[in-house]
């Protein structure tokens, strides 16, 4: 199959959401937790998280306002915080119920059955289901080698597919640093 | 484990590296496939394209001049075209060590083994071992189902987590589009 740009224009619209939102390949998934200043909490599932660099550590967020409640971008805006929470395979049909168009006055946590984790002095709640939390950063020590390398498969993070497709992951493998003279294995 | 951002700034460089790589969850992973105006050309495996948008149909891609080879930025410049090309179980290995820092003059193909794919009057090659090549879109019929969904787990894509960590997938299932009265199942 080829498809050139009026093919693609010629998708319905159901169609071409999944279709595109297949080809970028596996997503991360991640649940962004939110306050507003009097502590009315908002959980947004996002597929855009992105690593940018380590040194300093920065991720990337993009937050398409139509999409994801405004609650959440809202919230962010006033208190300039918000937690990541990896998505595990026993909590991700709560995780993606989390996108469904819920009235303004009520908390994904509470509809879709899960808690909220604060920590002293920070303006936004983690999920305390979560395994891996970032903002700062909390997870299992026996999930992090001597080298830094965080074992996502242990701490059953899942990644996503096209717009509602969820996948746990099997490690093929881990490859040394790549040099020209050396074939990778 | 909880770190803050006086621990993290206390791990070494590879440490951090690895760790802070591992944090957003699993990331797509794909090459990159440019040519210069003589058709001399560039592979690169990249990590951070990311899906922004299903219509118009809008990709991010992430590089960093410093860790990607510098030959495929101004390809890219010169050309103003690239291909993605989905890397699966069979080629992560080539894939991988097109990361190696080679001399400017050789091709990641060659020396990694995997096959330039010209398509007529495109200024950049597709890799022929990749199942998922985008850019005008190509694939096989048998991977779409007649709602839009591409199955990347058929086509044998692979995750990636932290720098040099590849993974295979299991689907856990697709959730119905979420709505509030109704739980995702």
């Amino acid at each position: 199959m080829k498809l050139l740009k009026e093919d693609i224009a010629a998708l319905d619209n159901r169609q071409r959401v999944l279709f595109i939102n297949s080809l970028s390949g596996f997503k991360s998934v991640n649940l962004v937790g939110t306050a507003d200043k009097d502590k009315n909490t908002n959980l947004a599932i996002v597929s855009s998280v992105t690593h940018i660099g380590a040194n300093p550590p920065l991720l990337s967020m993009v937050m398409r306002p139509h999409t994801v409640p405004r609650g959440t971008l809202e919230n962010i805006l006033q208190t300039e915080v918000y937690t990541l929470n990896h998505v595990n395979a026993d909590i991700y049909q709560q995780a993606h119920q989390t996108s469904a168009r819920y009235p303004e006055d009520v908390s994904e946590f509470d509809e879709v059955g899960l808690n909220e984790q604060w920590n002293d002095n920070f303006a936004a709640p983690f999920v305390s289901e979560s395994v891996i939390k970032i903002v700062n950063i909390e997870m299992p020590d026996d999930l992090v080698a001597d080298d830094g390398f965080v074992s996502l498969e242990k701490a059953g993070t899942v990644a996503v597919s096209s717009l509602d497709t969820y996948h746990s992951t099997n490690t093929l493998g881990s490859l040394s640093y790549a040099k020209p003279e050396k074939p990778s294995r």
